[in-house]
C-alpha cells in the first residue's frame, strides 16, 4: 500500500502554494502560482529519482525506467495542477501526487516493471485562463498544433507561450515524445454521485462531451433615464435572456444536459448607460454527442431570433468542442476488480468533468478512477474529499498500475 | 446673440480632452481627464475676467460681480464637466460652456446687471464612478454632508476626497457659500421627444425620479460539468432574472417607468464554474414618485421570492434615490415667452435623465431649457445636436438670464 502521510503531506503543501492576497487558491495555467507549485512537483519528482521530461507546452513527465524493461512505452499516470479561481486543493493535484506516490511507493517496494512508469502534469487542464481546457494533454496527443496552442491569448491579454517562457517552462521536448502503452487518471469525482450512494470508488467508463462558445451581443448605448424601453438595444438584457433560456430549457428537459455561464462582462459598465455591449461564455455537455448537437443548434436558433427580436447582434466563437469519449473498458475492469480485492465497493458512473484521460484515450488505452466528493462540491474551496477515501483510491490505482506495468 | 463660433469652438476643444487610448472620450469625476478639462475651463473662466471659486466638493463657479450691483445672490447658470464612459461632447459641457458664453456676451454688449450672475461647473454630476450622481449640486443645497461626500468610495476603489486632492480641485470654499437667486441649466434633451416633434426648445417644467440600488446575489461556486441543474445555486443565473422581471415589467405597463441595468460582474467569473456571486445595479426612474416607490416595492418582492426559489442571499445597498421634482413656473415661462421672440416652437416637457437642476432647485427657483438630441442619443460618442440648435439654445438662456438679472 502507498504512503499515505507522504501523499496526503505532499497534497496539502501544494494546496498552500498559490494563495492570493484574500487567502484563495488561484494556480492558473501560466501564471507565477504555476511556476510555484511546478517547482515543487519537480523537486518532489527528481527526489523520487525520476527522470524529469518537459515538453514544449510545457507538460511535466516523471518517468522511471529500470535496467531491465522490456518496452520503453510506458504505464502513464497523471492529471495537472493548474487550478480555477478559488479553487480546492483537490481537483487534479490529487492525481499527479498519487501518481508519484505510486511510482515511489512500487519503486521501493522492490518491483520489477515489464515497461517504464510515468507521471505527467499536464499544462492549463482547467483552461480558465486560456481556452480550450485540456490543452497540454490536447497537445500531447496532437489534436491542437502546438505553435497555434501557446500563442493563445488569455482572458487578461497574456500569451500563453510568452508566459511559459517566462515561468521557465517552455520545455525542449516534441508534445507527443512519449506514447503511453495505457494511462490511468485519479481524480476527485467534483460530483454528488459517489458520496450520495456511500460508494468509495469509481470505476470511470465514459466522459461527456463538452461544448465552449463565447458569445458577443452589440447593441446601443443610451442614456438610461431618457431612453423608452421600446427604444432600446440593451446587450446586456439580451444576455440575461440567453442565461434564462439556457436554464429553462435544460430544467424542462429529462436529458442529464448541464448548461453553465461561468463569463460574464457589460460595456461600458456604468450604472447610468445601457449596456452597448455583453460578453460571455456558454458551457454545454451532455454524454450523449446527438443530444449536445441539438442542444447547440437549439442555442444558435434561438440567438438568431433574439437578434431579430431585440434588434442587436450577436457574434459566436467556439472555445473548446470535444465529443463524449468511452474509456477502455478492460481497464475499467481492471479498476472494479482492484476495489473488489480491496473489499471496497465501486460504481461505473460517466465524468461530467473533462480531463486529461480524455484527450490520452486518443492515442493509448484509458481510464478513470474516482473518489467522492464531498457534497458534490468542486472548483469552489469547500472543495473535499476525506483522507480515508484520497488513500483508498490511489491503492486502487497503485494495484491497477502494478498490473498494468508487469506485463 | 451669442458668439456662436466661440461657444462652438469651445464645446469642440473640451471634448478632445479624456480620450482613452481607444479614441473614447472617459472624463470621470476627479480623474486624471477630470483636472485637464477643468484646467481648461477654469482658464476661460479668468480669461473673461470672473472671479473663480472652487468648494470643498470642487465645484468651479466663475463670478461675475460689477462695481454697482443691487444683489450679491446671483443668478445661476451651469451644468457639469465629468462624463460617462465613452461618452459625446454636450452632456453637461453644452450648459457650463453656455452659461460663460452669455456672460461674456452680456459683459462685452455693456448691460449693467441688478445682480451678480455666475456659472457653475458641479463635479461629480454623472456619478459613474462616485454614487450618487448630481453629487456637487447635492453638497451645494446641504443634501449630502461634504465630509460624507469626500470619503465615497468609487468603482475603482479610489476615494473621491483624495483624487480631488490629487487633482488640485479640492477647494477652500465652504460648499453652499452661494446661494442663488435662481438657476437656470440649458442642456441636451438626451432623449428622442424634440426631435421626433420638430421642436427646437423644450421648456423643462419637472424632472423624473431616480432610484439607484447596488444588488448583491450570493449563490455557491460550483463545477460546470458536474453540477445537476436541480443542485445548482447560480447567482449569474438569478442575477439574469432581475434584469428579464424589470423588462417584462415595464414593458408590460403604460407607464412611462424606465429600468435599466448598466453594470455587472460575475464571480469568479471562469467558464467552467457556477457564479458564485453577482453584483449589478438597477437604476429605477419614473417621474411619478408613487409609482417609483411601487416598482421599488415590487423590485424587492421580486428579489424576496427569487432569494427563496434559487436558495441565493440577496442584498441590497441604496446609491441614490431622488424623488421628482417640479420646476419653478415662471421660469418656465420665461423660456417659453424667450423662444416665442426668437420665432422658435417651445415644449413643456419632463427631463428623463437628472441634472444639477433637480438639487439646486431645493434652495432657489430653477428650470432647465433642452435642445433636441439626434436620435435620443446620449451616453455614446453618438450623441449629437445641430449648432443651429445649440446656438439657438444658447440665446434663449441669454434672453432669460438677462431678464432675471434685470431686476
Ligand atoms: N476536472 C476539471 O475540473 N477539469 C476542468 C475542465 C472542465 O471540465 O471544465
Ligand atoms: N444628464 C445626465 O446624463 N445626468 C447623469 C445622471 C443621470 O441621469 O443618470
Amino acid at each position: 500500500s502507498i504512503n499515505a502521510e507522504r501523499l496526503l503531506g505532499r497534497l496539502h503543501a501544494l494546496g498552500q502554494i498559490g494563495r492570493d492576497g484574500d487567502g484563495r487558491l488561484v494556480r492558473l495555467a501560466g501564471s507565477d502560482a504555476d511556476k510555484a507549485g511546478r517547482d515543487v512537483v519537480v523537486a518532489w519528482i527528481r527526489a523520487a529519482g525520476l527522470d524529469v521530461a518537459i515538453d514544449r507546452i510545457g507538460n511535466i513527465f516523471g518517468i522511471w525506467r529500470t535496467a531491465d524493461i522490456a518496452d520503453e512505452a510506458p504505464v502513464l499516470l497523471g492529471s495537472h495542477i493548474d487550478t480555477v479561481i478559488n479553487a480546492g486543493i483537490y481537483d487534479g493535484c490529487y492525481g499527479v501526487l498519487s501518481g508519484l506516490e505510486v511510482i515511489e511507493t512500487l519503486k521501493a517496494s522492490g518491483y520489477a516493471p515489464a515497461r517504464a512508469i510515468a507521471v505527467a502534469a499536464f499544462t492549463n487542464e482547467e483552461g480558465v485562463r486560456y481556452a480550450p481546457d485540456m490543452m497540454g494533454s490536447l497537445v500531447h496527443v496532437g489534436g491542437l498544433p502546438v505553435e497555434e496552442a501557446l500563442t493563445t491569448v488569455g482572458t487578461d491579454g497574456t500569451v500563453l507561450g510568452i508566459e511559459l517562457e517566462r515561468i521557465g517552462y517552455a520545455g525542449a521536448k516534441k508534445p507527443g515524445f512519449l506514447k503511453p502503452h495505457a494511462y490511468i487518471e485519479l481524480h476527485i469525482e467534483q460530483g454528488p454521485v459517489l458520496e450520495r450512494e456511500g460508494i468509495p470508488i469509481g470505476a470511470v467508463e465514459n466522459l461527456q462531451g463538452i461544448s465552449w462558445q463565447r458569445i458577443t451581443v452589440d447593441g446601443d448605448a443610451n442614456h438610461a433615464g431618457t431612453t423608452p424601453m421600446s427604444m432600446r438595444r440593451d446587450a446586456g438584457h439580451a444576455a440575461a435572456r440567453v442565461i434564462t433560456f439556457l436554464r429553462d430549457r435544460a430544467q424542462a428537459s429529462n436529458a442529464p444536459t448541464v448548461a453553465t455561464v461561468g463569463c460574464m462582462s457589460f460595456e461600458p459598465n456604468a450604472i447610468n448607460v445601457i449596456p452597448s455591449r455583453a460578453t460571455f461564455t456558454v458551457d454545454l455537455r451532455d454524454p450523449d454527442e446527438g443530444r449536445l448537437r441539438a442542444e447547440e443548434v437549439a442555442l444558435a436558433a434561438y440567438l438568431k431570433d433574439l437578434a431579430a427580436a431585440e434588434e442587436v447582434t450577436i457574434s459566436v466563437e467556439r472555445l473548446a468542442r470535444f465529443e463524449p469519449v468511452t474509456f477502455d473498458s478492460s481497464i475499467v475492469e481492471l479498476v472494479e476488480e482492484a476495489a473488489r480485492r480491496r473489499g471496497l465497493t465501486s460504481k461505473r458512473m460517466t465524468s461530467g468533468a473533462g480531463h486529461d484521460a480524455q484527450m490520452i484515450a486518443r492515442i493509448a488505452p484509458s481510464a478513470m478512477i474516482f473518489v467522492p466528493s464531498f457534497g458534490g462540491i468542486s472548483h469552489n474551496p469547500r472543495e473535499h474529499t476525506t483522507d480515508i477515501d484520497l488513500v483508498a483510491g490511489a491503492n486502487i490505482l497503485l494495484d491497477v498500475v502494478s498490473h498494468l506495468a508487469a506485463q
